[in-house]
């Protein structure tokens, strides 16, 4: 007799404890789904909340197969883990997703940069080097990133060569030189898609950076762009998914430029933080969606109910040790105002340690209030 | 140095481990803070999420006395609990909300009706019997309800004595004979406080009851009733968690009379049946204002932003054994359909096994919605 999904005893494996897990539970409760994490952090986000919690190396072979092998459905919510193990899971007939042919493009910037030239998906003009001895050969495609191809997060592994002076700080290891992109906006979009083929997408959010914290400052849904980009960004992420074949979330951060094209920058197949503020402003939060798609069910409604602003809560610069967050209580007195903990009990300098979603009805509204918000709230230590 | 609410340790112990402190849990991740359960259930809802879970008789004096002993706030997700307990720990300087004042007013339904005579609260007429053997000399007050005075609970302990024939179902125990209010609907308030003193209510709820079930079939809100009415209600709601003193969540139902007039029909001193949809409908839920109020924290808005039914997705009749829910995943596919399950493994008739909040922008849209998702779900063995 097949397991069913609501009986308690089917377990999802997912390859991370972190915030991204920490929600995911939260809406696995409804579904009566087990949710087990394996993570090299004994005080992640998810280790008290957990079905269980294994501490181990997300990139050791041995770690992540054994994990794997009591779990019904295998997901991620970090790239950055043990592909061969998954695909041996795979083979042996486990359930993995996203598919670890997806995780192999995902884990190289190279390789999902030559996976949209084939397949056509704009992006970024790129070149790849073995090493930084190739970099001079290079000084015609100034000014450019440079991406390690392989392990860069959150803004690391990236640096900006704008000149033959800029090279002292570029790379030794093999890498992604992009070409700089003269962008208005950020946007991102999130898709998803079950098993069954069936495919969704939310709403396209808008981001703003701060060059300041190389993080994203603030995001909000809907993006103020046209119907025409709207529809071309989600074009866009509908081919990605089914060119992937992949089931489950997608994230795709797109580029507007000045002149008005979308260039595809980068991808994430798990849910992501430009997609948190869904729990709050639509039928069904990305979470949910992930959990729907990965177990093959049909997909939730993505429809807005409304406006939304999402603000990451970051550990103030200059301050470690036990989390203080200084006028929380303020700022939970506004209507609208939704704070997430993560349960992070160390805050760091720029360290995510939670986030607040500004809702009204009226983005101006909401964003008018998130500013403000953000000018009350701080994380020291 | 005083333990942040949010700091990680901070424990809050609940008596009960049922659904409605599964869905405190779900909300308790965003504040960080631990949530403990006792229950004499080692399956109960509760049993696998909550931070510890431990199994044992909430009427128990010592279990009860114990389990507080390193609890920061003790809390209550049903009333019949050791009061006695409670207001040691209370006198010891444990922070119990509700207070122990307030569970021994709820938890005897002689009390209850005098507190709301006392205090000028309008509630069905009333007299209190000590048992069966009174029953003849209250003929004059035929017909009415016998409603035991303790112990009664979704409609038991509760038998219609219309005429002298029925005093043959009467109970022998000592209860309040309630005079049968022709009601033309009920309604329910909730209200919540904190230490501080502040009151907040949630938009009124519209209760639709099976007769057939002696259970809440379906319920909605906004209420369809008079702003006059609405205020009325809302009025009588701030009295009474006023005049109890009371801190935490109280939900108040309420028959509306065929001449106009609003009765007290029970109050519960917790998250409550008739406040689920709060979790999509309102800018913060019942469980989160909980929360807010036990914690001494701002109370959230209860603004709603969208309209929501409730039904409760109740275990059919002739059924024992592994919950099957069919057509779960036809009526997951309808857009404002949100499913919430309790993690009951096993179905008894009439089992409150979880529930479904359908909502909309347009109350009867939400409405016929409901009702069409009623007859797809079915929950068997």
């Amino acid at each position: 007799m097949q397991k069913l999904w609501y009986g308690g005893n089917f377990k999802v494996g997912v390859l991370g404890g972190g915030q991204l897990g920490r929600m995911l539970i939260q809406e696995a409760v409804n579904y009566n789904v087990q949710i087990h994490c394996l993570d090299p952090d004994a005080k992640a986000p998810c280790s008290e909340i957990a079905h269980s919690f294994k501490v181990g190396a997300l990139t050791d072979f041995e770690t992540v197969y054994q994990f794997g092998q009591d779990k019904d459905v295998i997901t991620v919510e970090i790239e950055n883990v043990n592909v061969d193990a998954l695909e041996k899971l795979e083979i042996e007939g486990k359930k993995v997703f996203p598919q670890p042919s997806v995780l192999r493009i995902v884990q190289d910037k190279g390789l999902q940069k030559q996976f949209y030239l084939e397949n056509e998906i704009p992006t970024a003009d790129f070149r790849l080097i073995d090493s930084i001895h190739e970099m001079e050969r290079n000084s015609d495609f100034f000014p450019f990133f440079q991406k390690l191809r392989k392990g860069g997060y959150d803004g690391k592994g990236v640096a900006a060569i704008k000149s033959e002076k800029d090279i002292k700080n570029a790379f030794h290891e093999p890498s992604v030189l992009e070409k700089l992109v003269d962008f208005q906006k950020e946007i991102s979009v999130i898709i998803s898609r079950n098993e069954a083929g069936e495919v969704s997408i939310f709403p396209v959010v808008e981001c703003v950076f701060s060059e300041e914290l190389n993080l994203v400052e603030l995001l909000f849904s809907p993006a103020n762009i046209s119907l025409e980009i709207e529809k071309n960004a989600k074009e866009i992420a509908t081919k990605i998914i089914q060119k992937l074949n992949m089931v489950g979330l997608l994230a795709i951060e797109l580029f507007l430029t000045k002149s008005g094209d979308l260039l595809v920058n980068e991808i994430a197949p798990r849910p992501h933080n430009s997609g948190h503020h869904t729990i709050e402003c639509n039928h069904t939060s990305q979470y949910e969606q992930h959990l729907r798609s990965i177990l093959n069910l049909p997909l939730g409604s993505t429809k807005a109910i409304q406006k939304g602003v999402m603000i990451n809560l970051l550990g103030e610069p200059n301050y470690i040790g036990e989390a203080r967050y200084e006028g929380i209580e303020e700022i939970m007195k506004f209507p609208g105002v939704k704070v997430h903990l993560y349960g992070k009990s160390i805050t760091k300098p720029h360290r995510k340690m939670g986030h607040i979603t500004v809702v009204s009805e009226d983005l101006q509204v909401a964003l008018t209030l998130a500013e403000q918000v953000k000018q009350m709230i701080q994380v020291k230590a």
